[in-house]
Order: structure tokens, then C-alpha cells, then sequence
């Protein structure tokens, strides 16, 4: 007989309402290829220069090292199957399940140039790229400056004699730091460095470096550089992340990337404007619009883990069943466990959502811009940013209640949770550090307001047209009576209804903007000083905005049948009563609800949890995960949970603690000579006395 | 001239209110002595055993060495200097900043025997623990069994004819896991097995065995034993935890624990009930006890670091400053920032007092035990459950807040705050997972409420004498009048008024609690079923408890001048609006508060974290941590962020990366490859097509 474990996942799995395949087609619809996907897993889970057993042992030396192997297997794979560009950055980017400096040539130096580059230096530049012939890292951030790039210090100084700019260093805050693939793989660089043209400084420019020799890939002259160590919690162990120094580095005028801005060699230095200033800014929106979608499925293989095993736990008897009986009531069924992990799942699977309607909106922004048009772009941009804070730092959030949910053994690394998070952590500070970020928006949000308070045909384009800002349409016509009127038990329909439920928290946000525009027009606050308030107001746009599109989401579900449909209809709501629930203060504050609506609102959350709990296995089934994938000891398709992790602990053993005759020296050197002290001890008669 | 990030740790060191001595004698009193804490420390940072440089590059084997070598160099410590038993536990526990399986000896080991053992068994068996002839392991959880310890599956079989008991491990999920110093060190352990006598299962009962042998550290005939692998973010990875299974292992009737039942040997065996049974639960209480003041002093090591590093990083320019100016804004100045960071200090300084609150309770409640009175056995209990549960989650959210703060720079495992949040996280776990343990928590205060509402001469002890349910007096008499008439504005003296907040937080816990009685009550609601609302309900208790006792030790600050006096109450008041603020959802559906007064609350919260600013840094001065002890590149207290971060990642570069030659190795066998595939691609003319 199968052990209890797979029982109990078989009898979960047995109950799914809906086919986990066809969902898995929905989600992925629109996303990426399903069957790509799993060809281009499969062959690295085949290819032994993948496997993955020894990761959670080794030192940083031996991570580093990790990274650059496979890096260079990912090319022989390429190779050996011919596969193309888009099965190439399947492989790099999500398949290989660990990211490697190569990552920065891909997501940052490529495309810098791709997107700041002349059509010259296109055409010079992109198919080395493409070609690898050489290996590129984004250098921007410097020691002392990060969200800030307007005050970076390194300089780019023109010099008309010889038509040069002279990179250079000045202090040691200056110094380059956390650039991915610059501590041992890069041979290029894209640069930030401050522009200056007779004496003047032009702010932030970039410059394409050659930052070591094709030779025998030793530093350029006057470049120092090295590693900057590791991560907390061994996150990106085997990404080289760099610092440099230069001293008058020179480069030719021709590597100053000039798609927007020059200069031209007359009069000793001449700056070109660019044309269009915020044309520039495609890139940044990019990267932030791709981490959306990349977030929620990082977080769904954590969901998978942790949802099977909650399945598979057992602990302490179910009070319903007679004293005796042996076998202890599933985790999961606990309410203080599924309220935990459920909303999270809700939370998870509507960002999946989210990141598709990011990625299409970015197109249409990106189509427009390429005609001139920037109509779209601060929109965009503002939707990007707060999608980027909110689903960061709620991903975060979340894969860590599914590993605590698992108690004990999700502290095991082999639980394969613990990585996860430590992976994904560092997306709230990267791409614009998340405190900072939200001001960003709510900035917007205040002008946005701003413009709504003025009516007119401008007010009602933006609430019909800009999909961020739809939720101002809250405040226009005024609400006429708040509170609003909710129901008195949890049980009633209205719980159900999106259209309810969306315009709370479109209100929510709309007052929450107000009160901000409030406290600076009524008390005279200044912005700099409420970046505290912005912080919240951001969070309350960006739920709005969520409730409103992924509803539309729901009536177009690509491939759904009416089962799928339902069952993503229960996520949805699960994820607005959520949301509601954790809003409740600022709801109960601004007298949108009432205190009594408060129990009937949590218990309408609690009851759409609970209709989850027949489908959670099915769900993270139509995540689509390999077992190779999830790389976990505790959440396998079949269960055997316990088997699996004694297995694996004696297979370990070496990896783990050195060899036999290493083993054999711990003793002799370190606990023979402690036992022996006892021992003297003893014979000396220390009875009596502690030590 | 001393780099900016010294002047600015200068001046805000001179703007301190209070005398940051004094403070650290104030905050240590009652818990450890400073000389004595400031002398191991010193001991151990001059011995260059204890050299702690290596640590983030070591790989899982060396982590294992490392802990077996610094346990071997704390044994030499203590003879060379012949430090005294309190002196080699302040070494272990806190000094040597790094848990190794030694620490299970002393914590769960050795007082195991002392509280369980027969006064026969500890003659014999404690000498030996004391002098260190044998090590030890506590063998309590097993694969499939952690909280409910009541379903242990491994069997203690009584043999009437040898007069042995058998151990045995009869399925997989009996298997012995996590057990601490299990791995590699033990000799002996304490088992955790359930005791068979003719055929009856008497439950759980412990059982001294021996595990390894005294000449070579084979394990014993039976017993098979290994590691079990690395935790989650490399977490305690100097501590071998280590899993057991057992072959019917023999061990003789003297080995089973026997202060409190035993086996008599006639008629085949009988059991001997324990006279108080509730008896041994004192060191369970013991253990959660401790947790209090040490989590507490850890987290105040990420406040030092991310304090000393929010008032030396500047980024972006102060709005007020004219344009140009190259002096970028403080970071801590940001609300974004202090508001986030703030109420964790308070919070961290509040659990210090609590903890030496905690130690007290314990105290009595161990005095009165060793005479056979049990009555404030379940009131501590109950207060150690739900301190360890709250206290545990909140610093570990806190070390968490103290780190992401830092943007970037906190991201590097050098800045040291990662460490501590790894080192802490399992704290939620062990000793009673928090969301278990707070149903205990949820459990006692339902019954003190039954009490409370049956009123009389027992209600009225209860809410005068046990600390934790005096909430319960504000119920009695009832209310007259809710809401809580609450100042209008944030500016009101009512808001420092310690009495008026904590009543405030005790109506909400008695409110709540009361909510909980009535879902049972009325709605029928099975306990095990309202779990989710028993994890809210138990930190409700607890905040009222910290707000009164908190309260009351500030009355008696032992060695405090007037300035610390008042830099003390400025901390609990913020601590007290903190907490009230993140109650602000119950608060308002209890009806406490009006809608109204939420505004003016949290106007005063941040009016509370604003007049901290100034004595940010005197108070992380007031923790008395060593540069040393802090083990960080950014949070010294010299300031030098910058020079330090890069001085350190040049000199570790071998540790990083490996030798020169390993260097030149990774270029040889997996870059250089890559490039020249590059070059060939290129020569066959690939340069339109990506890859």
C-alpha cells in the first residue's frame, strides 16, 4: 500500500472540480507557449549538468562556478538541439531555475543598447551581442548612489583634442556596485556616467566599455574591478555581482550610446538634445512590466510546495473522531492554516493575470511610441511601477506564509521554499527600491486627481480611457451616501458580486488620493514629508486597479470552459474579500463601511476560502510544475513526503558533511579532544560543581 | 578630513538627549551583568579561533567544521581563562554569535535530566553532563510529529524478563528528526518514546540512551543516525541537526526518566502515576522564558546596524536645499523611512523589558513549584505561549523591516543583518509552532473569561493578581460608554497618557476575547474550528499585558537618571500609539474608537517616532554591541561605510572566488569557450538573427 502521503494528495486531487490541464493552458494563454515550456524543462532536467542536488551545499566559490558551468552547458544545450532565441531565454530565464550573470546580458546589456543605441551602433553592436562574442553588464548604481541616478558621480569628460571621453572615478562612493556579471563574467559595459562638455555637467550619459581583453579577459587598463561578495541567504549565489573603479579610462566618441543625445566634435564639444526625452524610458518599463508575470509563477512553485504538503501533513486528532483513531487530522483543514495560505494562492493566480495585462499594455505603449507617440507612456509607466511594488512585495510576502505554514520541515532547504523567497527578495529592491517607487505613484495619482477635480472632457478621458486611473470615476458623480450599504451576514450573494466589490475598493482608493491631495492643499504638507501616506495611497490605486481589470480578465478567459471558468470566478472573489479584509481600516476609517459590516465581510472571506479547499491541489497541478522544476523533497506530484526526505538525507551524506574520512577528522580533532577534557576532568573529582 | 558617513554618525551621536551608558546599565539590570557580557565578548573577539571572516563563503562541510572548531576553541577559552559556568554559557549562547550543536547540550540536554531525572538519576548523570564526559541531544520530534507530541510514534517497549525497555522506531514518520547536536556530536540523548507495558500504550515518557560510542563515536548496535541537511537561507548551518531511527535498541529500566513516573518491575511491570503530573511542564516554560530577552537583544543588532546606516546614507536632495548642493538628503529623515524603522526600535526595547519581566514571572513560579504549589503554573504558562508567539513574530518582522530599509546595501550578506534574520527565523517555529501555541494562548483567556464573567471573589483575584488576564477588569463593571471619547487632534497630551492607551488595548483584548466566547456560545462554533480567530485574540492579550506591565516598569527603572528616564517613556508611548495604529481595524469594529479618531492617532504615532529622531543612534549606543559583535561592514561605529564595503570585498576576494589560478580556471574552462563559440558564429556570418 502507498504510504498515507500519496493517499491523501490522490484523494485531494481526486476531488479537483475542473480539468488542471485546460487550466494550465488558460493561465499560460497569452503568456508563454505551454508546450515550449515543458520541452525546453525537460531537457535540462535530462541534461546532468543541470541537476540541481548539490546546490544547497556548496560554498561560494563552488557557486560562482556553478553559475559559469552552467552557463556554458546552457550554450552546448543550445547547441546540441538548435534551439531559438525564445526557447534560448526559456531555458536562461525561467526553465534553469537559478539565475547567472548571464541574465544581466540579456535583460540589461542588450537591450540598454538595443533601446539607446544609434541605428550605427546598433548595427555595430547587436549581433556581437547576439552572437556572444562578448558578454555584457549595465553599470549604474554606484556605492553611494542607487534610486537616485541623477546624482551618480562617476564622470565621462570629453576631450575635443583627442575626440575621447575619459571615464573616471572621483571618490570612492563613485565606485560601481551590484552590477550582475561584472565580478567575472562581462567583457562589455554599458556605463552611467555624469556627461561633461567644456566644464559642464549634462547629468547621467551612457557608454558602451570594453571592460576586459578577448584575449585572456584580464582588465582593461585603468579599470579595477571584483566581486562584491555574497547575498543575504545565499540568494543568487551563483550571479557575479561586481564593483569597478576607473582611472581616465578613455574611450572613443562613438561609444557614448546616441539614439537620443550626442555630441558633436565642433567647438570643442557640442550637446545634442534629444528629441524626445522621455523616449528614453521604454527600457525601465519593461524590465518592471516582465517581473510581474516572472513574480507570480516564482511564487506559484512555492504555492505548489507548500498547498501539497499542507495536504499531506497531519496533526493533532480531529475532535469529530473518536479517541484512537490513528490518523491525525490534515493540516490543511485548519482554519488558522487555509486563512493563511489560501488568499495567498487567490493573491498569486490573479497576478498571473495582472502580468499579462501589463505585458499588453506595455505593447501598446511600445507601438505608439515607436510612431513618436507618448501619449501612453506615463501611464504606463505609472501602472508598471505600482504593479511592481505591489506584486514584489506581496510575492515576497506570500512564499514566505507558505513556508511557515510547513512549520518544521519548511525549514528545511530541501523543502525548496526557503530558495524561492531568497531569490525573488531582492525583486523589491531592484528596478527602483519599493519605498521609493510607490511616491512615483502616488505622485501620479495626485495629478491624476488633480485633473478629475477639474470635470470636463479631460476628467472623463481619463476615468473612461487611462485604466490606472479608472477608479476616480468613484468620486464623479460624488458618492452620494456613504457608508455604503453592505450586507448583514456573509452568507449573502452580494459577497459574490465583483461589480460591488470593485467599486469599495475604487472609493477606498479615490479617498485615500484625496485625503493625500487634502493634506497638502488644506495643512500645507509638503510631499517630501508624506512619503509615509504615499506608501499606503499607492497600495490603494494599485488594488483598485487589479479589482477593476482582472475582472475583465474573467469575462475573456481564453480556452476556459465553463468548470475553469468557475473556479477562477472563486479565486477572484477570494481575492477581493481579501484585499477588503485587509483594508479594513482605512474602509471603517473613511466611512465607506460600517463597523457592523466588518463580521459579515470577514465572514464571506472565510467561506470563499473554504470553497477553495476541494480545488488547491487541482490548482497547483494546473501550475504545470515538473517535480525537476520544484526541486523539493516535501511537494512531489505523488506525496511520499517522509520517504523521500530520510532518502535524501542518507544520499547527502557526503555532499553534506565531506567524506568518510573527513567525518572521521571531525571527531579526532575537534569532539575526541572535548570528551577527553570531560574525562580528566572527572577523574579529578569536578562532580560536584556546573563546569 | 573623515569621510561624510563619520560626520554624520558624529553629529547624530551628539544630539543625544540621554547618557548612552547609563542607558545600556539600565536596560541590562536584572537581565545580565554589562562587565561580564563585555569581558566574554572581548575574549572571544581576541582569539582568533572565533575569527568569524570566513563565514559567508563556507560551504556546508566547512559550515559543520566550523561549528565542531569553535566548540573545541570555547572548551580551551574556558580553561585558559577559567571562566565560571555562567561565564562559558554568556560565551556560548550569546558571545560566540553563531549556534553550534553544543548549545542543545546545555539548553535541552542536561536540563532535561534535571527536571526529570530522579534525585538517583541526576547523581549520576549530571556530573557528567556538567564536566562534558558525555554530549548530548534531546529526541523529541519525528518526521511525521511535531506539535502534537502526544502522537510520538517511536515505542518504549518494557521487557519484564531482561527488565529493559525496547526502543524501536516502527514506521518511517517515526523516524527522529531535527534533533540538535543528533547529527555529529552526541554521545547520549534524551528519547521521547511511547511507554508499552504489557501491551498498553501509558503515552509519551523519556528515556536516557546512549548513542555513540565514548572510544570511536561509532553509533550503538541498533541505532542508525545521520545529518539531515542544510536549513532554509543557510540558517544555523554550524548546528548539525540530525534524524535517528532505532532497531529495538535495549536499554535497562534505570534509563527512563523518573522524578515524576516510573516502572516497578513487579507483577511484569506497573506504572507509578506521577504525583504532579503538571510538574514537569517547568521546563518548557524555562526554555520560552529565555526566548524573550535573547530574541530581543538580537534584533536590537540589526536595529544598531540598519540605524547607524539609515543616518549615514543620503540619497536624493532635500527639497529644501537650493539645487546644486552636493549633500544629499539623511535617508532616516524620510517618514517613509523613521515610520517604518521607529516602532520596530520601540517595539525591540519594550521585548527587552519583557523579557526581564518574563524571567521574573518564571522565578516565582519555580519557587513556589519546588514547594509543590502549582498555582501560577497555568497563568505562566500562558504568558510564556503567548509572549514566545508574539515576541518571536515581531522581532523577526522587525529584523526583517531594520534590513529591506537599507535598499541595496542590505541585500549584501556583509551587511550582517541578513544573518540575524536567518539565525531568528526558526524561532516562530520551535517551541511550540506560533499558530499552535496561540490556540493555548486563546484557550486559557476563554476560560479566564468564563471566570471573569461568573463574577465574585474569584473574578475580582483573577483580574488583581494574574498579570496576564487583568485586561479582564475593564469589562468589569461593563462599559458604560463606547466609543472612547479620543482626542481630536494628534497633538493632545491624552495620547502620552500611558493609562488611557492601555486601556484602549485592554477593551480591545477583553472585546475580542469576548467575541470569541460568543462565537461559541451562540453560534455553536467548535473551538478547533475558530483557529484562525484565536491567532488574532492571543495578540490582542498580549498587547495588553506588554502595554500594563511595560507601563509598570517604567515606574522602576533601576539606575535611571531623568534623561533616561524620559527617552524610556518617549520609547513605550510610540510603542503604545504603534500598536494601536495596527489596531486600528478591531478598534473601530469594537466600536472602541469613532472613525473620527483614527486620524488624530496616527497624527500622534508619528509625532511619537519624530521626537526619537534625534536619539536614534545614542539609543543603538545604549545596546553596547562591539564592532566585533555586530560583524558588519556597514553599521560600525565609526561610520566609513563606503571605504570599509570596499576594502572588505578586495581583501576577500580569494575567499569569494577561490585562488588566482581557480580564477584563471573558470575563465579557461567555461568563458572562454562561450566567446569563442561567439567568434565562430560570427565568422559563419550569424550576425542577423538572434542567437
Amino acid at each position: 500500500m502507498p504510504p498515507q502521503t500519496t493517499l491523501d494528495i490522490q484523494a485531494a486531487r481526486a476531488r479537483t472540480s475542473f480539468d488542471p490541464d485546460s487550466l494550465h493552458r488558460v493561465l499560460l494563454s497569452g503568456h508563454k507557449d505551454p508546450d515550449t515550456r515543458k520541452r525546453v524543462a525537460q531537457l535540462l532536467a535530462d541534461d546532468p549538468k543541470f541537476d540541481k542536488r548539490a546546490r544547497p551545499y556548496l560554498s561560494r566559490p563552488e557557486q560562482i562556478e556553478r553559475g559559469l558551468s552552467t552557463t556554458k552547458a546552457l550554450f552546448d544545450l543550445v547547441d546540441r538541439h538548435d534551439l531559438d532565441h525564445n526557447e534560448y531565454l526559456e531555458a536562461l530565464v525561467s526553465a534553469m531555475d537559478e539565475p547567472v550573470g548571464l541574465n544581466l546580458h540579456e535583460i540589461a546589456f542588450t537591450p540598454v543598447i538595443a533601446s539607446q543605441g544609434s541605428d550605427d551602433q546598433q548595427a555595430q553592436w547587436l549581433p556581437r551581442c547576439y552572437n556572444h562574442e562578448i558578454l555584457g553588464a549595465y553599470l549604474q548604481t554606484e556605492l553611494g548612489h542607487g534610486s537616485n541616478v541623477q546624482q551618480l558621480e562617476t564622470t565621462a569628460t570629453y576631450d575635443s583634442k583627442t575626440d575621447e571621453f575619459v571615464l573616471h572615478s572621483p571618490t570612492i562612493s563613485a565606485t560601481k556596485w551590484w552590477i550582475g556579471a561584472l565580478g567575472v563574467l562581462a567583457t562589455h559595459g554599458v556605463v552611467q556616467a555624469r556627461l561633461f562638455l567644456k566644464g559642464k555637467d549634462y547629468g547621467p550619459h551612457l557608454f558602451i566599455l570594453q571592460l576586459r581583453s578577448l584575449d585572456d579577459h584580464s582588465l582593461m587598463p585603468g579599470i579595477e574591478a571584483g566581486e562584491i561578495g555574497p547575498k543575504v541567504h545565499g540568494a543568487m549565489g551563483s550571479v557575479d555581482n561586481g564593483w569597478a573603479r576607473f582611472n581616465s579610462v578613455r574611450i572613443p566618441r562613438a561609444h557614448m550610446l546616441s539614439r537620443f543625445a550626442s555630441v558633436d566634435p565642433k567647438d570643442g564639444g557640442t550637446y545634442k538634445t534629444p528629441p524626445h526625452a522621455k523616449l528614453s524610458y521604454g527600457g525601465m518599463i519593461f524590465i518592471r512590466a516582465q517581473m510581474i508575470s516572472n513574480l507570480s509563477w516564482r511564487e506559484a512553485k512555492a504555492a505548489t510546495i507548500s498547498l501539497r504538503y499542507l495536504h499531506m501533513r497531519r496533526q493533532f486528532a480531529d475532535p469529530e473522531v473518536k479517541t484512537g483513531e490513528r490518523v491525525e487530522r490534515q493540516v490543511i483543514s485548519y482554519p488558522g492554516v487555509y486563512m493563511r495560505v489560501v488568499p495567498e494562492l487567490a493573491n498569486c493566480i490573479v497576478f498571473m493575470l495582472a502580468g499579462k495585462d501589463m505585458a499588453n499594455l506595455y505593447h501598446s505603449m511600445a507601438e505608439r511610441l515607436a510612431t513618436g507617440d507618448t501619449s501612453l507612456l506615463a501611464s504606463t509607466h505609472a501602472v508598471s511601477s505600482g504593479l511592481k511594488v505591489y506584486v514584489s512585495t506581496r510575492t515576497v510576502a506570500g512564499i514566505e506564509v507558505f513556508r511557515r505554514s510547513m512549520g518544521g520541515h519548511g525549514m528545511m532547504a530541501a523543502s525548496g521554499v526557503g530558495r524561492v523567497f531568497a531569490t525573488e527578495l531582492p525583486a523589491q529592491t531592484y528596478e527602483g527600491e519599493n519605498g521609493v517607487l510607490s511616491l512615483q505613484v502616488a505622485r501620479a495619482a495626485l495629478k491624476s486627481l488633480a485633473i478629475a477635480a477639474r470635470g470636463g472632457d479631460r476628467a472623463k478621458a481619463l476615468v473612461a480611457e487611462s485604466p490606472f486611473d479608472a477608479y476616480l470615476g468613484a468620486l464623479s458623480p460624488r458618492p452620494a451616501s456613504l457608508p455604503v450599504a453592505a450586507p448583514s451576514t456573509g452568507a449573502d450573494a452580494q459577497w459574490t458580486d465583483r461589480a460591488f466589490l470593485t467599486r469599495l475598493l475604487a472609493l477606498r482608493a479615490a479617498l485615500s488620493v484625496a485625503r493625500l491631495a487634502e493634506r497638502m492643499q488644506r495643512d500645507g504638507a509638503k510631499f517630501g514629508d508624506l512619503s509615509w501616506e504615499c506608501n499606503a495611497a499607492s497600495d490603494a490605486v494599485v488594488e483598485a486597479f487589479l479589482a477593476k481589470r482582472t475582472g475583465e480578465m474573467l469575462e475573456q478567459l481564453e480556452g476556459a470552459g465553463d468548470r475553469e471558468r468557475d473556479v477562477m470566478q472563486r479565486v477572484v472573489n477570494l481575492f477581493l474579500l481579501s484585499t477588503l479584509v485587509n483594508a479594513l481600516a482605512p474602509l471603517l476609517e473613511l466611512s465607506i463601511l460600517v463597523p457592523s459590516s466588518a463580521a459579515p465581510l470577514r465572514a464571506a472571506q472565510a467561506h470563499a476560502a473554504k470553497a477553495l479547499l476541494p480545488d488547491l491541489v487541482g490548482l497547483t497541478d494546473s501550475f504545470g510544475f515538473s517535480d525537476w522544476e520544484l526541486d523539493t523533497s516535501v511537494g512531489n506530484a505523488d506525496g511520499s513526503v517522509y520517504e523521500r526526505m530520510l532518502a535524501k538525507a542518507r544520499a547527502d551524506t557526503e555532499l553534506n558533511l565531506g567524506t568518510k574520512a573527513d567525518q572521521e577528522r571531525l571527531y579526532r580533532d575537534y569532539i575526541k579532544p572535548v570528551l577527553e577534557r570531560g574525562k580528566r576532568r572527572a577523574a579529578g573529582g569536578r562532580t560536584d560543581e556546573k563546569l
